[in-house]
């Protein structure tokens, strides 16, 4: 299996990116597997000697010469800069060559290349970023996280219907539990799209469990959370940040006093773990759903660990042959 | 001045209310009003025992015999229960008997209550229900945070307008940044409705900032942020709970180690401090603007302390003339 990385996307690339497919190498659940790289060869190369690859790594670059910022415009990539890493990327894997791709890229970008050089899956109306959250009974998703502002309720079906297949292949959860993010526990609350979104996932098979509020996301009551991608891209930019924020004002309060100085030195080891624990890039990626090809995005500030994460999660897409069990279960539920 | 508080409303009812209330009475910043509790008497006078009310207070007490509980339908208070605390504090207000009404019951049906019985200012098409938030640069308010599910431009434009005259009155600040909640900066990013608001809010003479995104509603890179109510109620309970999912979270990190556990003794204040500062509930209540009088609406988590707050919010509601501020600023936009 070849798995194709934009080393150029992220806010540390090539750094993180090179460092975290090292990590892949040398991790033993992530075997017979064979990286490319795709992006500036010199830095690539550079990266490499820093990190001493030895020859026993299977990971080989793909050179391009163009850059691709985060300010720049989805239609940039697809006409302009038909020489940067996500083209290249996703052009590897429309013809084959590669069978599956990451990037930590500009994600409008990815996502446009994604959806218009691979196209969607038969039967998928709109494709839709899939993000995890870790919660206290384990990892969930929640999508749409940002490909579609203004939704449909047969868009919102169809997340669900993705969703429960990606929990049932990925997490290995036989009956996901399926939610609507809305205002309210009880079925007449939520807004015209939900209401309506509710009375089409009800009458499927699937495990369907109703409403959840914004203060239930975290709290593991849902296995798939379902949402329009504006809800969804709000919801996981406060979180992030509110993790973020919180911590640096915990650290501002701890350092007012001398007593508290003294004992944020002997709490060290927690307040690494309370960090780690409340930072969602360590959780790979958030695969694009929907379209022909395996993609996975990832957060722009992940980590070498990030990296390596959303290997194993691109590697197990393929393995599990997931778009195959999207595709049956769309053609299933249009059936009906 | 007469302020009616609701002393059955909120999880901590009525204790929290009247512990607050008496709050008041010694908070020299709250001169010259009068509390009127509305509710059990007998339940109400037993907790004044508690609390050792002396003769300087001036709170007098309406009975009412109907209790609403947290999930009975908005309805229920309008047709069946008109002796609950929640109908006849509202119709107090609407017979000009007290100037502002306060509670921490149950949301809808003082929503419903207000709205149907008091009438909406003119012009406004729908009230909206203001969230204080805290900052790093300080008090920020968000609405609508949950009154209108589905909202039209119009509805936008009507809570940006309410908000700048609430944060130039309340907040002392004389030119709010106002700004839409949205999933990117630039003015293309949004959906159907926000891109519509932006073309609407931006022809005004408001100060409008333009998109701020989820990771900014704590930064305080905007005073007054626009959004319908479906949105700012799941983004009000994530925040919500996230604060208080990470503080346990981190201390059950604390909790694993000895060292960790005697390291926390000494930031007991620091821990207590952040703790206060992540505590929405202390920022008094979220008024419900648009309706023709004052009405604050208390989070049902409201302790003793967030109740005064919310007695100082009403009492700055009432001399501010806010209601009046509201509709000129309204019929101004009208007109243009």
């Amino acid at each position: 299996m070849k798995i194709a990385i934009d080393a150029m996307g992220g806010d540390h690339a090539p750094d993180a990116i090179v460092k975290g497919a090292l990590l892949a190498t040398q991790d033993p659940s992530i075997k017979f597997i064979e990286i490319v790289l795709v992006g500036d060869e010199n830095l690539i190369k550079k990266e490499f000697k820093v990190n001493e690859l030895n020859g026993k790594c299977s990971i080989s670059i793909i050179h391009t010469h163009e850059n691709i910022g985060m300010a720049d415009s989805p239609t940039t990539v697809l006409k302009a800069k038909q020489n940067s890493s996500i083209a290249v990327g996703i052009n590897l894997l429309k013809e084959q060559k590669v069978d599956a791709f990451i990037s930590a890229g500009n994600t409008g970008a990815v996502m446009a290349s994604a959806s218009l050089q691979l196209g969607r899956l038969k039967g998928i109306l709109r494709p839709a970023i899939a993000t995890v959250f870790p919660t206290k009974i384990g990892p969930i998703i929640m999508l749409d996280a940002g490909a579609n502002v203004d939704c449909k309720p047969k868009n919102l079906l169809q997340f669900a219907i993705m969703g429960d297949v990606y929990v049932r292949y990925i997490f290995k959860n036989s009956s996901p539990k399926i939610a609507l993010l809305s205002i309210g526990e009880e079925n007449t609350k939520g807004n015209e799209l939900t209401l309506e979104s509710a009375k089409l996932i009800t009458s499927t098979p699937l495990n369907f469990i109703g409403n959840i509020e914004g203060r239930d996301i975290f709290k593991g009551k849902a296995d798939v959370i379902v949402c329009d991608g504006f809800v969804g891209n709000i919801v996981l930019k406060l979180a992030e940040s509110l993790a973020e924020d919180m911590f640096s004002l915990l650290k501002k309060e701890l350092s007012k006093s001398y007593l508290a100085k003294i004992g944020s030195l002997l709490c060290k080891g927690a307040f690494k773990n309370f960090k780690k624990s409340i930072d969602y890039s360590e959780y790979g990626g958030a695969p694009l759903l929907g379209v022909k090809k395996p993609c996975i995005i990832c957060h722009g500030s992940s980590s070498p660990q990030a990296i390596k994460n959303a290997i194993k999660v691109a590697k197990n897409f393929v393995e599990q042959h997931l778009n195959e069990h999207i595709s049956e279960n769309i053609k299933l539920y249009n059936k009906n």
